[in-house]
């Protein structure tokens, strides 16, 4: 089914209901497997990944002519590109997953009950879970990693445009899986490009226990309208920083300047600069001149404007908008109510930040702003499962349900409750 | 709009819409109070519950009028007749959620990281919660005093057979949110008994965060369907106990007859008893004498109707029913393994046990089994949120996301990150 040269499937819905039924019964297998194997087969994974290095340069580079044929632009074809340093950090990838402590078996809290009975919680993987993604290859090796990782199987649907490079690393997993005596199953990927199969994969819930959509806004409102499939998703991360009346302006400054420029196509990178009305006649200037010689566009509210006349005045729509680009838009506040009333309206709860040396600001705003990450004195930026130690991230969640903010094994996993008793009955 | 005499509402949308909307902005006010706040509130509803206890019995009287009129059996009108003890004890309710540990605010595992920051996690309200509910009219007060305990807005949807007695209760609440200082409009009724009011309810995303519907199967099948909100529900209750090789034959009789006769229409009592075949000679026909005597039928496997003639043999459709009613289905296994696959088969995910006095047989069952609730020689019947020590409980969530099992406070909340630095930029 992996093999690169497989006939086409023509029943779209039956192959992805196999799969499903498939990765069930690998699910069942991998939940009751230890530790140490479910590493070992990480490790043999990342050992194949290595081995194939030339194959996988060949499959991507079928990938590559065909992307260039179909015209797709410079930026896509380096995101498709499987140099030699990304397949090394694919294999690495897959080490360091599999060096992460083990997230399944733990038991929580054991409390004896005035009953009698004992109540706890034990951590077990999901189950199934099925990621779709667009066009970069090493996403199924690090998705495969994750969920291998915390015992749970997966199904994977990545971008047409990678489907060589795709089925190859497909192959890999599959072979480790094998040598380290778990089922191939545990991991396997849509053997077609019929974008039919999506649909399919997002209402197979008796199947499949969560999805994990990675890719631009369109893809994800078409699986929010048409999933049954509860998802752990990232929407739009319209990212705020506020500058309070009492921040120290040399901090602000670099806060402001990282979170904005470290790196721009991220969902954790500033879009909209709040400004207390005490401080932007002294700050706004400064910031005007270091973001004009970084290249980045300042489109300001019209009080911005008046005091930098340079500015490009922003509209409406600029509060509402995610640049992933070189551009901010700046609002100068009467003070932190009308901060907060603003990144309530406009923000979309990934992460908003406070700069500010009055405590009793820098708790209202960790209390009251409602974002999956709420800092004080720091860069956005650092929103992001390695910076919070996580170890690895399958995404970031603006949602509220079960993971919200960066995802790491813990989200890839739930609790049962675990009861003891020595015959006990309820009266 | 609470008003039983309301005008009939024309447009059902708009109208739970505005709903939303206004559970929304009395989110926003209801995560900003402190714990004693939302506990003086609960407490002036449960005062307000006994003051209106005589106006609450007229409402209910004119819901069992026309319930009779409508020629709803004896069962439903007991669900729906609110007693002088049912209100006394809605009140009681509304006391005992007011004294327990408020779930909001707890910031855990404040940890430094290599930059610097140090990150940690905000417990915070889910905000705004639809519940969809059937005939019993408490259920208003009920599920109204865990959300406004947890910080989170509700609009709530009963039974059209209790709309005079749901409005009634919704009055006493709103009267107690005003006493406190809190918006009349965290929690709301749906006020038309219109059936399209649920569609509109339930593809409220923008508003409505998270969907706890409670019912029969019928109602929550139509809601997985149809839901574009996330929801924490309950389907099916087919829970099974395992009688090991290894059972005391005493204590496995005690835990089955608790399980399957402490009450017959609970989600958690037992529908399926597995024996180990080792076991069976001694066990059933003790079993079958216990049970013909409580008027329970017990359907047998043809290995069990062959040891007791006098069961009735089951069909293929018994092993995937939740009877709700003093019936057993008895299967005769060859050991654990295949008690296991049958659970695996036919189970629901809710509550299963094992009884066993061998501890690797206890340790598998415990691992293996993927239910919400895994248990060792308990009966099943302690699946409940108060004999977890939840101290109350919104429902019994065989969901895997999110919230698994008994769902108290903690599940009526998320958590987001919080990220204190000094001025820390990403390098």
């Amino acid at each position: 089914m992996q093999d690169s040269n497989a006939t086409p499937i023509t029943d779209v819905a039956a192959h992805v209901d196999a799969l499903g039924r498939q990765a069930r019964a690998a699910a069942r297998i991998l939940a009751r497997t230890d530790a140490g194997t479910r590493s070992a087969a990480l490790q043999a994974i990342a050992d194949g990944i290595r081995a194939a290095a030339p194959a996988l340069t060949e499959a991507n580079a079928r990938d590559l002519t065909a992307g260039r044929e179909a015209g797709l632009d410079d930026a896509l074809l380096d995101r498709l590109a499987l140099t030699d340093d990304r397949i090394e950090a694919m294999a690495a990838g897959l080490e360091q997953v599999a060096a992460l402590p083990d997230p399944v078996g733990a038991v929580e809290a054991l409390h004896p009950m005035p009953s009698g009975i004992r109540v706890g919680r034990m951590r077990v993987p999901l189950g199934v879970v099925g990621i779709i993604y667009e066009s970069r290859p090493n996403v199924t090796a690090d998705a495969a990693a994750l969920c291998l990782k915390s015992g749970n199987a997966c199904v994977l649907r990545g971008g047409s445009e990678a489907q060589h490079s795709n089925r190859a690393i497909a192959e890999c997993i599959a072979s480790g899986l094998q040598t380290a005596g778990l089922p191939p199953e545990a991991v396997q990927i849509v053997a077609t490009t019929d974008r039919a199969a999506v649909g399919a994969l997002i209402t197979l819930h008796e199947q499949i226990d969560v999805l994990v959509p990675r890719g631009g806004k369109g893809l994800i409102e078409r699986i929010m309208r048409e999933a049954t499939v509860p998802m752990i998703k990232h929407l739009d991360g319209i990212c705020h920083c506020f500058v309070d009346g009492a921040a120290d302006l040399d901090m602000a400054e670099r806060v402001v300047i990282n979170a904005k420029t470290q790196r721009y196509g991220t969902c954790n990178t500033l879009e909209t600069l709040l400004l207390d009305a005490a401080i932007a006649p002294a700050l706004l200037p400064r910031l005007h001149e270091r973001f004009e010689a970084l290249g980045v566009e300042l489109r300001g509210c019209a009080e911005s404007c008046r005091l930098v006349p340079a500015l490009t005045p922003a509209t409406d729509a600029d509060w509402d908008t995610e640049y992933l680009a070189p551009i901010l838009s700046v609002r100068i506040v009467p003070g932190i109510d009308e901060a907060m009333a603003h990144i309530a309206r406009h923000g979309s709860g990934h992460t908003d930040a406070i700069v500010t040396h009055h405590h009793p600001h820098a708790e209202r705003f960790l209390r009251e702003v409602d974002s999956s990450s709420v800092m004080v004195n720091a860069s956005t930026r650092f929103a992001d499962g390695f910076e919070y130690g996580l170890g690895a991230e399958i995404g970031i969640s603006t949602d509220r349900l079960h993971a919200r903010g960066p995802v790491g094994l813990e989200g890839l996993t739930t609790q049962k409750y675990i009861v003891l008793g020595e015959g006990h009955i309820r009266e």
